[in-house]
């Protein structure tokens, strides 16, 4: 507890004062009987563990009765943890409303686009645009807050749990109540909606604010532009529903909020907007277990998290010890695994690591979720990892605060994901979560550390901008990539990129209209690919999933199509633009072929790269100067590090020849 | 605007004078400010347009409150194209009800048979047996005729647009009415209803009218006699509101009436009971894009739709110039395949070839639909072909009005194709359609022009008759099938075909009941093969899907089953019935076996027929014996056209020894 | 008729005072105009039919208005078969309530999860909590009770048909206001229902009953328990409504009633308490046509008949005599094929065998289904093979009684396989099903005669039990298991068994709880795998979908892993437990290698068994020692049968060396 500063407010880092890296996970005590309390506080002690988080589904315990309120559990736990100097992130418990409150509020029920009525009875959902809903969340957040606000205990809050997972959109009347008043603060008028949506195609012109309904199931395909905008307003209405919490909360406490975000594995809200909203970014993690690289998606999550906390310090607030129960083969951790997965976040930016859960489940929906005290207790492998990670932890305070830095972005914009994740679209094949994997996985192992960005952001601290996959461009965002273009930048651009503008229309003139100058191009046609079907290009690459029929303008051919679709056209090109590069691959391109276009790439900007490796080498570094490095042999060989400094753990020191063992992490500091 | 005729009725031929293949498209104004509109009209006459259909989707700016009417904008895009010397093709706007319809009249909404109400927002679907819709639709249709029903532009009307798709049936109160009335005009009383539907198995009998519903979804399968005269209703339901319309247009206009088919292709409406109801036979088709026989598939949908037309000349209402959009990978079309696939639509019969549509959208759901003027501009190639292709039609005036005859004909009922898809039938994997295109295939490569029809339809004209697929034949068409054999045709059928009749009731005694005669053979039981199965033929064939256990019965054994689950027996068999010849084969025969099976029918049918080839030739043919030959040549190789005469395009004398390009199309005044 | 006696009540066999097999079918006259039945039962007489079941879909006829009975249909039929001498199965009609049943009643309509109300028009199915629905069936059975309950012809009673297919849930405010009340008489106050279901986990705590619903469609995972729960009360509502018109009958009839079962074909009954409430066990089973082992599979369903009925004499209430209908391949049975399984049924333990149904209908869902009389008609092959037969099993009185013994049982238990088949499981590939006919098959082609037995039941009989997949356990059946192999039994247990206790809830401590102690041995994570990933054993074996990663606690390691994610630890495990063993394997086994464990374990339990074969025998013994041995020769090669005694066809001696050639069955009175 000593280092919580309870009177100073919270300003910079993510927990005033804070010192150590924070270690521990979701706790549940409300699952089990009070003698298994002091069994967990033990346990929790033994593993190092100096921060939980509490209370996220405690509705229906703490307000059994609409407006009766008992925190007498509560008091208890948060008195416990204080006696064993635990740290308490407090959590509202907002994600699951009670059993009473359905019954009372059927209304409040999310509703499907074919008009189901979503039950209670999994971990709730009810309409974020719901009076009531708002109503009960904001008394309950605005309750423990007057209760617990200034508890030395509670070092943090924990709005809510993983905001738009598994759904954001709601059908309701509040909801299509809400959309219009969204609709007419976006729009102003009619005329311009009418506009903005193309309602004269297939003649759904509106005349009066009362005829737009949300996009309901059509017997054809619903107006782009109005399900964009439904997907836009419903981030935006759960956006209001935190900040309905946040701000009761704050009227009662000075600590830091947060609310968990699900960085890259969750679609449904645009986090670019929710960044700035809270406090601490914080974001929970799930390998895909199947997947055998699930490593590079791990990084990935990581980099993009860290992204959205702009460089800060962040909390992995969730992430597994071991197998989670919702996928649909829940493979386990290898020995090691876990350790590496923890560090790995750490590696990126993190702060805090902490697991879902303390103790795993007996009972429920989630009981097959593996947790830091599992079903086979303390004589299992999986609790001596636990406790082996804790104590390397509480060696790392050093690292603390420091930074991860990147000379190179990947754009990233789930408005735009949205968008292209809509009907009617030239190729199903076409996938932006693929490109972009495709592009990382290739930098990753090149050992090149990257932040994500939304393209109009500020870019100019990037040597390199890659776009794998940025199918919607505002006027903003195409302006802005111009203008770091020919400010000397250096853009890489892949296929079906900047076709449509801010509401899913497509610019007057050939494709790509907003990229169409920066690239030096125009595309004749689209020449989407038949399942499976390759093309040969002109330098021995192969094309995969698309081709575009390319007329140069300003840009040059680095290579052609040999066959296909476009044979004899432009396949990659590249413009020189002001003082800038712009290139673009028209083709889907895999492994060794991409990165061939990535190395060129990052060789025009300028920007180091390594051989192709499956050691990940990241570093973090202090406004001071101190530099950490964090190395995860992912291989199963061993490999030479190539970093001196002192090892962190063993307190060595470490020369440039030494080996990371396979499987291992080793944490430098630099000399 | 000098072809059109204005007082004389409509009498022959698809626009009354009209001399000219005409060439235009979709043309939506609405969705572009005016300074757009007389770029248009400059690029239409650029390309030769001289026919474009209008108002289809502009009911909300036509009527922008329920009552209140607006046609100034119409008025204005009528004139301009007047001036033009461009002739209107004038649409209803039914298909696409405005918002504030559907605002007035939630119970107008069609109900799917979960009970899914289906939302505005795409293209309008309402029920088409809501008396709110009906008189809206109705109302519409008649202020457009008084309007514009003399107007000299308007040569033709375009009522609705794609009747059926993408769904005919509703499951709301209006339509159960209905369907009920309907029920009662079909079968007089209950008991003839019950008798007809088989009410005694499964326990359904019903006492009275109201106990009747629409076949909704059950716990199992529901009465399939039931769902059989739903699908009958609902295509009679649309057509009753396309009767609507007309007659209310035919009280202010002369003008001949069509409303768009989408012949192979929409399988919801009995296009053999709408065909006589319009005055022009028009059709909109598209390819398979990612199919490398789609050109095939083209032609069989060209001969469907003369067949439609009763041989009378047809307006091809809607292609494209390249890619759609709805499709999973949607292929934009190679350089020279539009001209291609325009020009065999011609080949079989069209007179008027159309493109949906003349400027691509920026906005809406069909934004990535090519169009005459693309996204691309006049810069592209694409406008490049549309402007040659005007050019080419242009100097083809001759072909207007000259008829395409066949010998062949290949059965066709949409009723059958409904009762057959049907649940629980003997293999999933007997597919009509698949039967069909096959048979088809064979044909085309063999250069053998083909008429589709309903088998009870007139066959004196044909030499040989195949029925590749038909489930369900009635008990006239049984007859007439019996009486066009005895009388010396010759009928080849394929399997599962006879076995039910019109209310889809299995008749007395063996499979095939209603071809048992003519074939000459009965079934003792259908021997359906595992998926991917094939069995061996005596002849060397092998056959797919399907056998039958034979017991010949006047029939002889042209190929026997060597093994499978029909050894031993009959798999292709010959029967001298009367005067003519009925074939069957008991299985499923692909390529050369198919070939095979097919050659040997025409041969008994003394029909000629080419060696298998990519070269397509149809011929047209004036009543005054003028005729023409149009040849594509789909081979990326040349080839000998065979033909005499002269070029129509060059002018050009033509030998039997001239080559077709590869990728060419030649149309030749034979000599 | 003579075998009856209608005064003495029902005490033991299945019709009191039977001597003869039963033969026949489910017979649906009203299907037919009268002229045919007069031919139905001069054919059934022909083919040796001595029991029909009628009446089963004939509400709507002897109901034709609410409350309005007409009973002269049935009266001429009863009257018909007795003056035949055919034996009347009588059914309720209950199944299939009339038309004018929904309509006067839409309430009682059947609701899906996602409340989607399923309507008549199918086979009905209404809610088994709508007091309508039970006031109406209890009226109608009661007085068919009245009418025919001393009938003679009537020796049987069959209530409804196909308890609980296709479908048992419905989400209508009925069953939901029924389960409340289940749940108050299983848990007794909320306090008990919110720890069984854990309702703490993910904040579901119930303050009120009133609160509880369904598990309806939610926007992530149900809780389990409640899921588990209201399986077992849709089944314990469909019981509810046998029992009401069970006891409706019994106050007029003394005859023995049944219902039909789907023994291992419908899984939503738990038919092991079900089976104690009918007189006589009868079974409906159909094969899976394109699976080439589907006679396994049907040993499979008459072993678990014959379990259910504790080993008594049972009816095959319905079998087809070829070709189904609803399957996606319909495959017709080869020549002989119908008799084998006819006879295989018998052979393990059916006293009467009869079909879906007399005669095949012409129209309704399930014309195309096979019958005694086909659509072919008396000429057919079929018709022969239904006549033979008839005449084969009037030859087999002396089997009358007999009974099927088994040393080696099967755990099965519907209720866990409700339970593992929920979400959220640590495998899609951990197949209960799969693992249960995979132990089976072995079993089978060894030749070992099979009981199923709920692991709750008296297991003293045994000498082995195999428990392939017994994910739920309750704390009776482990004590039992672990008391069986204590007291000198042979236990083996396939992996993911003995996981929860009875409310789906982990026990305390690691997996295995409810087996630990018996297998020697605990596991610290569950390892599945991935996706078609195998693992090496140490013996050679290879090791499918799943491995544990065993800590070994008394047991002994037979098999260890070589690789994959449990590298090093045991795969097979042998314990010696008390005074017998305990077998684990915690990987899948395929074919040979499942093979080796099922003989290892039936070698420890000293029971015999044979080379792997497609000759299936099984024996049936009367209590005065008299025994039967049925021989099915499967494969297409002659076996020696290896029996001596009498041949029950033919009449003549059987040596040892005699051979029962391909296809043949073969029925011998043991010397």
């Amino acid at each position: 507890m000593t280092e919580v500063s309870p009177v100073a407010p919270w300003t910079s880092g993510w927990i005033p004062g804070t010192r150590s890296i924070r270690f521990g996970g979701d706790y549940n005590p409300e699952q089990w009987p009070r003698e298994v309390w002091a069994e967990d506080v033990r346990l929790m002690r033994e593993a190092g563990v100096n921060l939980v988080s509490i209370g996220i589904f405690s509705w229906a315990l703490l307000e059994p009765r609409e407006g009766e309120y008992d925190f007498s559990f509560l008091d208890e736990v948060v008195s416990l943890l204080y006696d064993a100097g635990i740290d308490v992130d407090l959590g509202t418990p907002t994600a699951a409303p009670p059993a009473w409150f359905y019954r009372a509020h059927p209304g409040a029920r999310a509703i499907t686009r074919e008009g189901i009525a979503l039950s209670s009875g999994s971990r709730g959902i009810v309409s974020p645009s719901s009076p009531a809903y708002r109503h009960a969340a904001r008394e309950i957040a605005s309750r423990l807050a007057q209760r617990y606000g200034t508890h030395p205990a509670v070092v943090m809050w924990h709005v809510h749990n993983e905001y738009g997972a598994p759904i954001a959109e709601s059908y309701d009347e509040a909801s299509v109540a809400a959309f219009r008043c969204w609709l007419e603060r976006r729009y102003g008028t009619l005329e311009h909606l009418n506009d903005a949506w193309g309602t004269a195609f297939w003649g759904q012109r509106y005349g009066q604010w009362e005829e737009i309904d949300a996009p309901r199931v059509s017997a054809s395909v619903a107006n782009p532009a109005q399900r964009l905008d439904f997907r836009r307003f419903s981030s935006d209405a759960l956006l209001d529903c935190f900040r309905l919490e946040r701000d009761a909360i704050r009227e009662h406490s000075d600590r830091p909020i947060t609310t968990n975000f699900m960085a890259s594995t969750c679609p449904n809200v645009d986090l670019w907007q929710w960044a700035d909203e809270v406090d601490v970014v914080s974001n929970d993690h799930y390998l895909v277990a199947e997947r055998t690289d699930n490593h590079v998606l791990l990084a990935l999550d990581a980099d993009l998290t860290r992204s959205l906390a702009r460089g800060r310090p962040w909390v992995l607030m969730e992430h597994s010890t071991s197998a989670v129960n919702w996928q649909p083969r829940n493979l386990a951790k290898r020995p090691g695994e876990m350790a590496r997965n923890t560090l790995a976040h750490l590696a990126r930016g993190a702060d805090a690591v902490l697991f879902f859960q303390v103790r795993a489940s007996r009972k429920g929906a989630e009981k097959f979720h593996s947790a830091m005290i599992p079903h086979a207790g303390t004589a299992s492998r999986r609790w001596g990892e636990v406790v082996d990670l804790g104590e390397r932890l509480s060696g790392l305070d050093e690292l603390v605060g420091s930074r991860v830095s990147a000379r190179v972005a990947i754009g990233w914009d789930w408005q735009s994901f949205w968008a292209q994740d809509l009907e009617w679209r030239p190729s199903v094949d076409a996938s932006h979560r693929e490109r972009i994997e495709a592009f990382y996985t290739v930098l990753w192992r090149r050992g090149v550390t990257i932040d994500f960005v939304h393209p109009a952001a500020d870019l100019t601290g990037y040597d390199v901008v890659f776009l794998p996959a940025s199918y919607l461009i505002d006027d903003a965002s195409a302006d802005n990539l111009r203008g770091y273009t020919a400010a000397g930048g250096t853009l890489a651009v892949s296929y079906f990129s900047g076709i449509v503008g801010a509401n899913d229309d497509v610019p007057a003139g050939p494709y790509p209209g907003q990229l169409r100058e920066v690239l030096g191009l125009w595309i004749e046609e689209f020449e989407p690919m038949r399942r499976g079907e390759t093309v040969c290009l002109s330098d021995g690459r192969t094309g995969h999933v698309w081709a575009d029929d390319i007329t140069l303008d300003g840009a040059r051919a680095v290579a052609t199509y040999l066959d296909g679709p476009a044979a004899g056209g432009a396949a990659i090109t590249r413009h020189d633009f002001g003082d800038g590069v712009a290139w673009y691959t028209s083709t889907g391109l895999h492994g060794a072929d991409l990165d061939r276009f990535v190395t060129d790439v990052l060789s025009d900007g300028d920007v180091p790269f390594g051989e192709p490796d499956e050691l990940e080498t990241v570093e973090r570094t202090h406004e001071d100067g101190r530099r950490f490095v964090v190395q995860l042999n992912h291989a199963d060989i061993d490999r030479p590090g190539g970093v001196a400094g002192t090892d962190l753990g063993t307190g060595r020191r470490v020369s440039i020849d030494d080996i990371v063992p396979a499987g291992a992490v080793r944490i430098v500091r630099r000399a």
